[in-house]
């Protein structure tokens, strides 16, 4: 499925090239419109092998042909100097330092990983959500030290929060803000990466458990769903102010978040409640028609990733389903169903989300996509 | 494990047997101390059949030699004449005549159909929680045209209300009313009975809908937590007043839950979080204390088949899981974990039931203990 | 993946069209660059009705906008006169009258039932093995009675034999007959249709039966593998000799089967043994070869459905597998992998299939597109 | 299931007692009536903690209380001194020089790790088929240098080769030997021990390829149902004629082994068809005779974990069935069923085995029991 451009394509890096996320980054971008794939970094075990020798493939389509023979390089600035764009898909105990490293060597790093996702200066973007928090970028290089032209970090979200802050995103967009909101998720094990979850924990079985998992998704979700605000106009940052993320301050957000491991391969599934400040709060009916017709910036703008409909509103009562619909346009948007009242709160349902796809590597290359139509990066 | 007993075994009798419930009735009281097997009733395919050609075995134990040879009857009355207890694991759409008509007869009916629970006058009993309910058989006998010496029926709950009034029973024990509860279940496949679920719909998936069932978690939970009171002193039944459910009405109980199927064979999970009248409310200790020393009534009256330890608590971070923990106690009792503070509401914290054991056929069993114990039925 | 085409279309019908396998000749049609869908016949539940209300739609992509709003028909073969072709995924239990119906009505019937795959006059063709078989045909018009000009009916095979007879017919080709053949299938649940296998019976478990399997497998691939022969020179049909299948009859083939199910939603594994004729047998490097290098008259000829590449070899000793592998190349080729000696037979290996697609759906219509190629369908 | 004895306990020692094996063999041995668990021995990461704090424990039954506190000792002699039985559950990185080091001290190993299978010194015993081969310890102990007293190894074979010699065994006892053999193999995850077999490799899954497995089966058929021969009446040992394992070489026996890996959680399952050397062969009905009846001389000695019923035979066309089966017995026999005639080699048939029980940890067991009953380890 080559997508057609007139651009000249950009070539972009991808770090931890052999692990899932990785896998999945090549996948998608060995037929992206934009981009072209130039360098691929791994762990010293792989370095100096051809990457169809270094990696364990895992993903149910074959190995794009164009990247079998790419040699695997160090994760060092050097050999990814001409990429335009680097994704990373590292493991949280080495993305820290060389993430690091990339930005201060003047590259333009969109991370899958959990690292920078709590520093006051790195935007936490799920593309179809809150990618104006980019804005961020700029105090980002001024503050570093010394000062960057070009090199910054961008996160994007753990594959949980990004399902469900999809939704609320289109519902505090039309409805206003929430205030409570509890979510109880069933995640694939897709998402715990190679080798991952064994089989004897979860066949025919269910793990009430995901070690720092419910953390992520309550502190995540305030970073994305709230705004950027002035610290003190007094203290600039260059000609502007120092900013921040509120974490929806002015509107506090209550979230519980209960999380279990189920034995499904890919496709995160989430019961979600939520109370609005709004009095009367919508209707059922009034939900899906602000769902169904969210129009994320991100599709706005042209992200030849993002997905035609973002939110896909089921009536049947007994759908969204993992293996049913996750593969709904290449997983890039989330399914919602069972939109209905909550004898608690004031609205229950239930999301979908293609935990590998929008729950990450889309996410990061969409991400990319808009950076480069804002100019944030040189297309 | 045949449990030995001074008192003269009672005769029994199982409607229903051929299915899946029924096959667990067999199981369960072959072996059981005070009762024998004299009857069993299935529908006219099988009648006349010795039960080992009726039936299509489908339990992981081989089936008993005692019922092997026993000719199924009819769901009639007379034969089960004999029969000091009837326990019905008849489908709800046959279950409602013939069971009225045993209690006619002057039969005692133990089922767990869900025909009769919400019946102004049969009690919807838990065991473990509110064996107490059984007082209103004497307004169910003399109500009934004609007025019944003997005959009655006592129902048991839904497998996932029974999985979660147990541990909420023993928190509205100690520390009083609770406000509000969020459940989300996570349940396993045998509870559809067989052949259920087909395997096209389960396998690597998540079915976020169970007919009816989030409608009988929110409404059982109330009626069996709720106590009985005086209706009209002015409108004796007897010489008594009349009494009704009052479905927990002092204190208002809001109920949010929301049901999934999932790939797993037995054991229903559940994600469950309250808010507690009392202020402050307990603490997480104090919560795992009071699960933890719950004795009902069914245990200290020395029913058999009760648990020794009604709810087990784990401490470890990601347990319950239903194919570790669910055969503890041969599935008697509930086991509990992950007790932690709730960001929305008070406490929450993970529940495991064993739903064709506790969540079935055992509590219509305990039932019938209890009632013996208590002389309303004839031991 | 719309395919280009100069022909006009052709109009084509769908019986049992709301079945699993009728559901997917839907998915299959409604993107194929010839045909048109023209008409939908299932049961009487569901006649009168919009396809999208009558269905219980299974498959893993969206339904064709095309058909929603289609009425089922009656499989009659009135409503499906203008149809050049009429694909059936009926039930064994009303297929055998209907198709004989279509076909006297002069219709093209292309069946993936099972009820004429032993009529002496029908050809059974795997469409990547022996679609030559379909010059049986004209005998078939010949003794219909009253003779037919245009009506006859193709059957293809059970999803296990197709899957296994693929890589035979290649070693055939290439080695000369087989003397014996030992093969233990792991079947998916797909192949038992919808609701088919009760989860119950498949979760943590196999089952090793699978009613009639075995038989199918055994005497199908025995026709498959065999050639066409003059019966009798003196007892001609119009102007040629009478003719049968030969059911491998010149080198007895001897076919031993064990069929099991496993818990896996699509494709069918098999591991084979095979003892040759020949003497010396081939290494396994140059059946390897023999099986890389196949290439069947439906590929060459030009259909398109047929896939490039029939038979995938793979060199990892743990491949292919039923989840990585089933979806290569729409499921139209087979995967052989694990080629080596036995140390009973001279040549073991994995054969893994989609039964859906080549298995069932692609196979019929691979036949139909050689058919048209062939003239054998006016095109 | 306390088991009841006579005999004061024997003092024994499990090495590699946090692993899947080891913890099979506490939980089995906590309740054996001869012996009483001294002392647990695992690698350094455990050395000196309480074992309930070192062990991850997978077991579905709970931690027997009397091991919670015991030390884990360091795998070295000087600890298990008083052990007069030592049972070693160790991984085969490490089981070859612990266990040596073990044997030299003069202590009596029973190993379930496949380091020693091959040594032409050490039995490789199936208790339920040739307890007879651990005559050879005499000759083990004589030629070690020093030579020995008591100290010796003893080893029970792989999981599956276990799960079809029982029924071979029984085959060959009562019709002569068995030509060829073909077997297919269908194993459980917890053959792969823990963490093992990744879920993403396996959930909605089959991989046809065990490492090294089918040349274990093949390899250790022929060790375990051959016999014990004198290799040179001039090169004695001791008093008697240095003595081999003749491999079955009489009758040479062909044996093709395809092993598949699937999602099940315990118990083998197995396709076998054997060709005898006897003509005409048994009839199925013969074959199933000879397997129910068949006693072991482990079962007539007396050994307490020794089956009642060593092979059950199945009628039901669809048994056995890993979770219907398993479980029978605490899965301390094998499960056949679907005995016929094969169309290429003489019967075939459906073997069951639980993999942990008498595939491993029983196995060792019943031998420690022989062994006692025997003399040869002092009880």
């Amino acid at each position: 499925m080559q997508r057609q451009s007139d651009r000249p394509p950009l070539k972009v890096g991808i770090l931890g090239a052999t692990g899932t996320v990785g896998q999945r980054f090549i996948t998608l971008l060995s037929v992206h419109p934009w981009f072209t794939i130039h360098a691929l970094g791994a762990s010293s075990r792989s370095i100096g092998k051809p990457y169809a020798t270094a990696v364990n493939w895992k993903q149910v389509t074959h190995m794009p042909s164009a990247v079998k023979d790419m040699v695997v390089q160090e994760c060092k600035p050097d050999a990814f100097a001409e990429c335009s764009v680097v994704f990373s898909g590292l493991d949280a105990d080495v993305a820290g330092e060389i993430e690091s490293a990339f930005r201060a060597a003047e590259l333009a790093v969109f991370s899958n990983a959990k690292n920078f996702r709590r520093d006051p200066h790195v935007p936490l973007v799920v593309p179809l959500v809150n990618p104006g928090h980019l804005s961020i970028l700029e105090q980002q290089k001024a503050l570093h030290s010394p000062p960057l032209k070009k090199g910054f970090i961008v996160t994007n979200a753990n594959c949980s929060t990004t399902a469900h802050v999809i939704p609320l995103a289109a519902l505090e967009k039309k409805f206003g803000p929430i205030d409570a909101l509890m979510v109880t998720t069933m995640q694939a094990i897709s998402g715990a990466g190679y080798p991952g979850v064994p089989s004897l924990d979860i066949i025919d079985n269910v793990v009430p458990y995901i070690s720092g998992e419910e953390e992520k998704i309550e502190w995540e979700t305030r970073k994305i769903l709230g705004g950027i605000s002035d610290v003190d106009p007094e203290q600039p940052v260059g000609d502007k102010a120092l900013q921040q993320f509120d974490m929806h301050a002015d509107t506090p957000l209550k979230i519980s978040a209960s999380c279990n491991r189920v034995p499904v391969t890919v496709g995160h599934m989430m019961n979600v409640s939520v109370q609005f400040s709004r009095r009367p709060p919508p209707s059922p009916q009034q939900v899906c028609e602000a769902l169904s017709s969210y129009r994320p910036d991100a599709q706005l703008q042209g992200c030849p990733s993002a997905p035609l409909q973002t939110i896909t509103v089921h009536e049947e009562p007994d759908r969204p389903q993992p293996r049913m619909d996750r593969a709904h346009q290449d997983g890039a948007g989330v399914s919602v169903g069972r939109v209905r009242q909550c004898p608690v709160f004031d609205i229950k349902f239930v999301v979908l989300a293609d935990n590998v796809s929008i729950g990450a590597a889309t996410s990061s290359i969409i991400n990319a996509e808009y950076a480069i139509l804002k100019g944030i990066v040189e297309g």
